[in-house]
């Protein structure tokens, strides 16, 4: 039998959960100064909840779980794994609608799954940072997500990002400016989306594929490239819908100035995304040298609409944990006290018949908050401290016939080799003091 | 399509939220002190992993996932939902024995799912908060673990709760003595566990009808209720295993005399619990009045060995965290900072031209480590009260004309209805101070 995780997913390790642990703390401290509150939702949802919202290809990479009981032979899934934070995000507020606040602004931590071809850096199971705001179509909205997580990047160590935003009646403008027939736009966003990946000439030979005349397609790869909102607003002059759009990035632009996000804002005519819910801007967050995002969201204004049958305005932004831990990880981004073991003292065993003294003096260190482990046979002491020393824990703390007859305990610190005899009431706080010097 | 979640699972809404998180903090922070480090592990594990680990009634219960690909058709699953975290953990410790530690002690916080028939405080999506101590026979496991899980109860706030601990050795020799034929024994632990739900009288009847003789029932059930181990001895005389299972036992509430679980040790011979891989001490902890159990654990020597080929002594203990959050909600337990809102000041908009003046004094209060919030939109200022009111902030914050003019904002507290208007550079100060005082 394997003992591998399954194929695209891991286990982490405790050195591996405490840089998430990291990671989470800081997102989730930021999402909480923006008034972001928190969400859960099921590792599952009713199957019908999530097939259709991701698109043909999202639709094949849901995993499904067999119905249960007397239908279990039938071979049929009634239940599928979160593909996202947002469609589920979508069914709460529809559920909830008159427990949640006019304007729900709520941050969700949790892992999804996809049945992907796992690669380098790419999971079957993977963790997001997602914030959203609901119910207002006021741009205020993009710039608190936008100002949020450039801020949980700041803090986390990233100087050079760019924060690429765009809006889809920009995009359909483009497409419509450069001949792509209307039945061909959305085939073309898919297309386009590729432009990382596939290069200019792949998206242009994918577009004549998609039924994109020639001309059309050398066509949009120009207007694409073109940035200047006075350059765009030449060549749409007579599409209200693209110019309100370019109006409207212009004003994050302007708004988003004075926060976290301001100085990596760059307006992107050609950042398309995957999803086909979003109706308005499009955000992505992308590390010079590293190909892919760190993450990215948008506006759905009409997802909350498909569970309820009412329009709810929305907005977010979803983090990708895994990727910013590789980048971290890759450029040593991590902050020296999370390699810290996970014990500040082992209480060592002197004997078979003194053991009830080393855990009195293991209760002893934990009631004071720090981290005290007990070895747990009467082995040889050289054999104690040696283990001790392999785990990285600073102290050993050891109950001899002499210090027990005197009322203390002797405390080596195994980074120096110091030994020193303490009373035992006072042993806590000078390992304390000890620490604190050290760390 | 409903919007509700599927069966037997939930969503946790902020207030929920923060109650669980409440919870955890201080699991984890009590499973930290006593040297547990964190683990995780995928939430789906390959099938062959899962089943025939949990017996007969538990194999039906595992969520099984549709294999993907090319024989998606064909309705087989490879893999299949987290039922437990023990299972897992032998899983990793087989697959890393050269990069963990000899004792290895972690600590697991993570949900896990059973196709279990949904009824009130039974749920098919749960968590379990586990630590296990892995690598030695020692005695000083239990203790520790022991410890462990009754400090956390400890400082929630649990004061009466009943730790019960038996051993299988005892078990099977109490079997024996009542004359239980061997090839029924396995059987009769499973009646037997059952006592609290069916009484006695139940579970004479069940032990008949699963082919013990009714002179062995009646007398299987007068042996259970022995506790006394100087009248277990004298009945079980002849048996050295449950003698010293015994013995052991009375090292246990020895040892653990002096920790936090001490005072609550009782040792219950009826107590067998359902899984089979328990091979010696068997734990429980229960609260008076509440059926159930709030967590229970034991020793399993020999389930590591079912992954690695060769056996690794382990022991650990599974706290429920839905039953105790259960318990401290009808007991109201929670302190009363959960309570506070999730924001502690929000900016109001004067109007849409100066709306930047408002981003920028959120972004002041944030920055000073406050919770603030921008209501989204240009509203009457009243609305904008009442909308903060209603979600108990505790501040807002006002740019008017005149307080832009002099470099200052307006902070009313909601709660008194006083005003104030102070040095902008001054505000973030003000409402720590204020919030200081009044929580």
């Amino acid at each position: 039998m394997s003992t591998k995780p399954p194929s695209g997913t891991r286990d982490f390790l405790p050195d591996d959960i405490r840089r998430r642990e990291y990671v989470i703390g800081v997102v989730r401290d930021v999402y909480e100064r923006y008034g972001f509150e928190p969400l859960e939702t099921p590792a599952f949802e009713n199957i019908e909840t999530l097939l259709g919202k991701y698109g043909e290809e999202g639709n094949k990479l849901i995993f499904k779980i067999l119905r249960r009981g007397e239908h279990a032979s039938s071979g049929e899934a009634d239940l599928a794994l979160r593909y996202d934070l947002t469609v589920p995000l979508a069914r709460v507020v529809a559920q909830y609608q008159n427990e949640l606040p006019r304007f729900f602004k709520r941050y969700q931590i949790q892992p999804v799954w996809r049945a992907d071809r796992p690669a380098r850096g790419r999971f079957r199971e993977f963790y997001q940072c997602d914030i959203d705001a609901l119910g207002t179509t006021s741009v205020l909205v993009e710039i608190e997500v936008l100002s949020a997580v450039a801020e949980v990047l700041g803090r986390l160590g990233f100087e050079h990002f760019d924060v690429r935003v765009n809006h889809r009646e920009l995009l359909m403008g483009l497409l419509a400016a450069a001949g792509v027939p209307p039945p061909s736009r959305d085939a073309a966003l898919v297309a386009i989306d590729k432009l990382d990946k596939i290069g200019l000439d792949g998206v242009r030979a994918e577009l004549v594929s998609r039924g994109v005349p020639e001309s059309a397609a050398a066509e949009c790869l120009a207007l694409f490239k073109t940035h200047a909102p006075a350059a765009l607003r030449s060549r749409l002059q007579n599409d209200e819908r693209a110019l309100y759009a370019i109006e409207q990035l212009e004003t994050i632009a302007a708004l988003a100035a004075e926060t976290a996000a301001g100085r990596h804002i760059r307006m992107d005519p050609s950042l398309a995304r995957g999803l086909s819910y979003y109706t308005g801007t499009i955000m992505e967050i992308a590390v010079p040298d590293l190909p892919g995002s760190l993450g990215g969201g948008g506006r759905y204004d009409r997802l909350v609409g498909m569970f309820l049958g009412r329009e709810v305005p929305a907005c977010g932004f979803s983090l990708g944990l895994e990727r910013i831990l590789v980048v971290m990880d890759e450029r040593n981004m991590f902050p020296p006290q999370i390699a810290r073991g996970s014990v500040d003292v082992m209480v060592t065993i002197w004997s078979h018949e003194t053991r009830n003294q080393s855990i009195a003096a293991a209760q002893a260190f934990r009631d004071a908050g720090l981290r005290a482990d007990v070895y747990p046979e009467a082995d040889k002491l050289g054999k104690q401290f040696k283990y001790a020393s392999a785990r990285r824990v600073p102290f050993v703390a050891i109950l001899g016939d002499d210090e027990r007859a005197r009322g203390e305990v002797a405390l080596k610190d195994l980074r120096s080799g110091d030994q020193t005899s303490v009373r035992r009431d006072e042993a806590a706080a000078f390992v304390a003091r000890a620490l604190e010097r050290r760390t």
